[in-house]
């Protein structure tokens, strides 16, 4: 039996269960274990739109419920304990899947990997963190909306927990951190970040280096690897940064329809605009996962295509060979002097709430 | 004597002043009346560059000093009273110019505008605002940096400026206004977007329709015309914008230069990407607007090419000709009820500390 078999929720996405069966397919025949969870007879019919699933490493395990949008993240884990979502965990703990991935509801995703799979020792709270592809590597952005209020504690996790997840999934050897805020100078930021730059600045690491403040714009540098914010600045960044470039092709379509010779432009360019496509769809990452639970938790767009489903099934598998959780949890009980340091400063008024 | 004359601080931007000089000649010659504030022999000799300077309207004003990064904001009102950022302001007090546009330190730009116009009457806080280029139309998007922590009275009152910003620049007749946050279901965000939220819900303007939460996609649709936010996120917002457009380019350019037939569609494209650049081009809105002060405040971008002071120079001249500060001083006064209902709120913690 294969080491990394991945539970799909079959009932996550916008477009349930035909998204997610069609995933599956795809991602079995490259020879992914997928076990579908969700409601037998429908997955069964939908799943009968392909041939040769017999042979492949693919599976259907029954839950006769579903989390809705409208469910709280409780309901996902007392109210509805046969639903899809977290059944998915359930096999996990049971040692017959390896991984969860869903494209439902985020919270209910962030109750079950929280009371479910638990937090890794040492973590006060996950965070979700998306990676920003920019023109010369990418940045890992956490947290993306788990946590709409932050202390320092927890950006000081973020920043380590990031920095473990760029050297386990991406070979960076010592990652460099960095936190947002509205400008680069040491005065610039709210309490939260002045409090966290502080910590991170004094608490130095071996697994990291702390670059200081950085901007919004340094997303796409070359010049940090991991950005630490809370969820709700977290959340924003990343909408407006989907929205520019979706803004930017509708432009750029509305442009080439003026003229003749821009059409035939375009046509030329087809193999350019696929290249770009190719590193800036948010398809190709596919999911997004939540770090400092105690197993790989994949929450992907409600939105998601059969190919952003897919991504996100090699992106899980190689989470897995990668070791992802073992390395969270070592780089958080190596940083375990920094967390002590941030608690303290959190109990001491005069050193929280002092600006520069 | 033109009753739209404009103070510009000649020592602000990064390559100061020969970039000002730059565009103080080509706003002149286009008829917009400038006083160009600052050392006068370099001025002097800057100017030397052009050709009949003599029968533009433009003339220097010495000022001995300048403003620079370092300054404390507090240095610009008291510590250098003839430097030429705050000697623009006393030309517009003693009745000699209009308006002030500065690329120097924002900071000291906020301070002056406070000090030396002062408030409007019944003002908190004023805030920055800038217009996001859209597709189908732009969104005025406040506070970018002023307020780096807020009330929800200062949001209440940016939603105010904001749409009167809109209706008196745009004719804009009943601006949509949404509050920013990280979804549009009532239950997300921050204990200030959620006050906020609940008082412009429950507090109807004639002048303006709420629509509630907006995500940061939303920037770039037709549905929403003014967003507020306070300042430490307005500016991430708009700093992600202005990096993921340039990333974009880059990312493009990559992939134009892999391959030849995509270089000759880029050249035949190049009609196209000339009208995309003009309306993504930050340059083209040059400077953004100081609301809620008594006189037009424009601050423009330390980096501003003289193209961009250019069209400050046409903006700030179209405010002054539209009536923006009588519109925003109508428009605080148009909803005072509203701000007493915001502050009763404060005082009472069960308000504003409710959640959804």
């Amino acid at each position: 039996m294969s080491e990394r078999i991945i539970a799909l929720d079959a009932f996550g996405s916008d477009n349930c269960p035909d998204v997610e069966v069609e995933a599956a397919v795809i991602a079995a025949r490259a020879g992914h274990s997928i076990i579908l969870v969700g409601d037998q007879p429908i997955l069964e019919r939908s799943l009968g739109r392909f041939d040769g699933i017999s042979r492949l490493p693919l599976r259907i395990h029954h839950a006769s419920e579903t989390i809705v949008m409208d469910d709280s993240p409780a309901k996902a884990v007392r109210g509805k304990p046969d639903a899809s979502m977290p059944v998915c965990f359930d096999l996990v703990r049971r040692g017959e899947a390896n991984a969860v991935i869903s494209a439902g509801n985020s919270g209910a995703m962030l109750a079950c990997g929280l009371f479910k799979f638990g937090r890794i020792k040492g973590v006060d709270r996950p965070a979700i963190v998306n990676n920003v592809p920019g023109p010369r590597g990418s940045c890992a952005l956490l947290d993306m909306g788990a946590n709409v209020e932050c202390k320092p504690l927890n950006l000081v996790q973020f920043a380590v927990m990031g920095a473990a997840f760029a050297t386990c999934t991406q070979g960076k050897a010592r990652p460099r951190v960095g936190v947002l805020a509205n400008g680069s100078e040491e005065g610039k930021g709210t309490d939260l970040t002045r409090a966290a730059h502080r910590l991170l600045r004094e608490g130095p690491s071996a697994a990291f280096s702390y670059v200081g403040y950085v901007e919004g714009k340094d997303l796409f540098s070359a010049e940090v690897d991991v950005v630490v914010t809370d969820g709700f600045t977290g959340n924003i960044a990343l909408k407006v940064l989907e929205g520019t470039a979706r803004a930017l092709v509708d432009f750029l379509r509305d442009a080439i329809r003026g003229s003749r010779m821009s059409k035939l432009g375009a046509l030329l360019m087809r193999p350019a605009f696929k290249v770009l496509k190719q590193r800036v769809d948010p398809d190709s990452y596919g999911g997004a996962p939540l770090l400092g639970v105690q197993g790989i938790t994949i929450i992907c767009h409600g939105g998601a295509t059969p190919r952003a489903m897919v991504n996100a099934v090699r992106l899980t598998d190689s989470y897995l060979k990668q070791g992802l959780t073992p390395g969270l949890c070592e780089a958080i009980s190596a940083h375990t002097d920094l967390f002590v340091a941030a608690k303290a400063a959190e109990s001491d008024p005069r050193k929280t709430s002092e600006s520069s």
